[in-house]
């Protein structure tokens, strides 16, 4: 099966954040892997768009009940009528997680991904410290090309 | 967006609805359309099989969390963990459904279809009647190329 | 633990209907069980109604985000935000079911039911058949009575 | 309808965060609310524990598809089968959030609570910063009473 990576972020975003979110959807589908991403705008949208100007997949895990909320960059939308639950879905369905930024919703994403065990890395995003203590559940990458070859390389077989 | 035909159906079957479901998801394949199954054996796996050797994409919504439960056909596994509350998204997530046999979980994806105004087909499925009255909900096709040429037309522009 | 009995039916019925479903929401606070209901009008809102009537306790599984959607004899709104995926909810966290008229939810929370091998008692709703043949998976009341009291002796111990 | 806090944490803990989840509890029901935990170990039984004694309402929101996995201390279990995505559900459905320590499964249920703008009180728990900066998602308690009082204040009206 082919390898899955999601990229989790905000439905709204700064221009820097769209283009380093477009450039990790780029090196996704360079590397032969399918984008998974919630269907929305912003950080969704961007790198959507990255993946498919190389023509790779996109697949969107909506949150609401139509398909046409998905921005048009999406392939395959998936109308899961789940509201904020379909986070648990995108984080679970995905190889490896790029969180770019982001909200409460990427912050319940990445929780997901971490609690099955799922790679995180991250771009400007969430940092965690648990009962005082620091996490290291996030990790921290500076760059889209390094963020796309650590979800790679932490793929488990 | 690419059109999205489900075939839903019971997770194992006969030889003789294997080979059903498997030329339903060559016909979807030949006409362009993304197969969405639920991802597991039986109607599922023949249809993901189908669609495949004519090269077209398979989508399993799984109800595990897990992509390994996927059969072997699937190209792209969502593990929903959800169940089978997965149920609710194939119905919503197609354009058009065909229902081949089936068991309750295929009856479960009838109704959600229906109560999203999906069109359904049915191959030697479930009939329903309301109240003492006929219910025209499932649409009845004779074979697997009338079933996917009916699915195709009443999918809404 | 307490019994949990679910009523299913649609959100809006007739004045007939809605008599039916308080009949059964009283009967089932007068048997000591719980009410499980999708929280909303309608058959919903009856059986509600006719449980607290009688001093029992009445659990609403919401569609949507908010509890305000919850009519107004529910004790407990669990809002889900799952949309109709929460119909499986219903079906699988009663010990019994009593499905009264009803719509495509309705029919989708029986099938979710019987997946589950749990009981669906009729009052005037959908009845099934299966590849041309009869089915039996909802049994037929013929009184809000009849259909509490099959309900209670078909739960498993 | 009743005010609903839920309390979440780890589904194991030690013997100090068990005795302090039990005196939530207890609290919880000595306010009147109606108390929702994940249903499971550790601190939700604690919890759990600890409003029963006080003659409160205990609900249990399952990951699982069978009732039995409720601990001993649930009146209303509701078996969702949704696996790790139930934890959107308990947060949401809660008027106000206690966390107690607390794993991945914690922390997402912090995040979708904060996401649909309801309170987060957190006793020994996780804490969060964004791209750098200091969050204050969550409002640290330093008692089973502080934290119950400040989830009571905290409620919207």
């Amino acid at each position: 099966m082919t390898m899955i990576i999601a990229v989790i972020g905000a439905g709204s975003c700064s221009q820097e954040i769209y283009r380093m979110a477009e450039e990790v959807g780029k090196l996704i589908a360079m590397n032969g892997a399918v984008l998974l991403t919630g269907g929305l705008g912003g950080v969704m949208e961007a790198a959507s768009k990255g993946t498919q100007e190389e023509g790779g997949i996109t697949v969107g895990i909506l949150p609401g009940l139509s398909k046409d909320e998905a921005n048009r960059y999406v392939d395959i939308p998936i109308a899961t009528g789940l509201s904020h639950a379909r986070n648990a879905i995108i984080a679970r369905s995905a190889d490896a997680l790029i969180a770019i930024a982001g909200e409460y919703g990427t912050l319940s994403e990445i929780a997901h991904a971490r609690q099955a065990g799922l790679p995180v890395i991250g771009l400007n995003t969430w940092s965690l410290s648990r009962s005082g203590e620091g996490d290291s559940s996030i990790i921290p990458a500076r760059s889209p090309e390094e963020a796309v070859n650590m979800a790679l390389s932490l793929v488990p077989d």
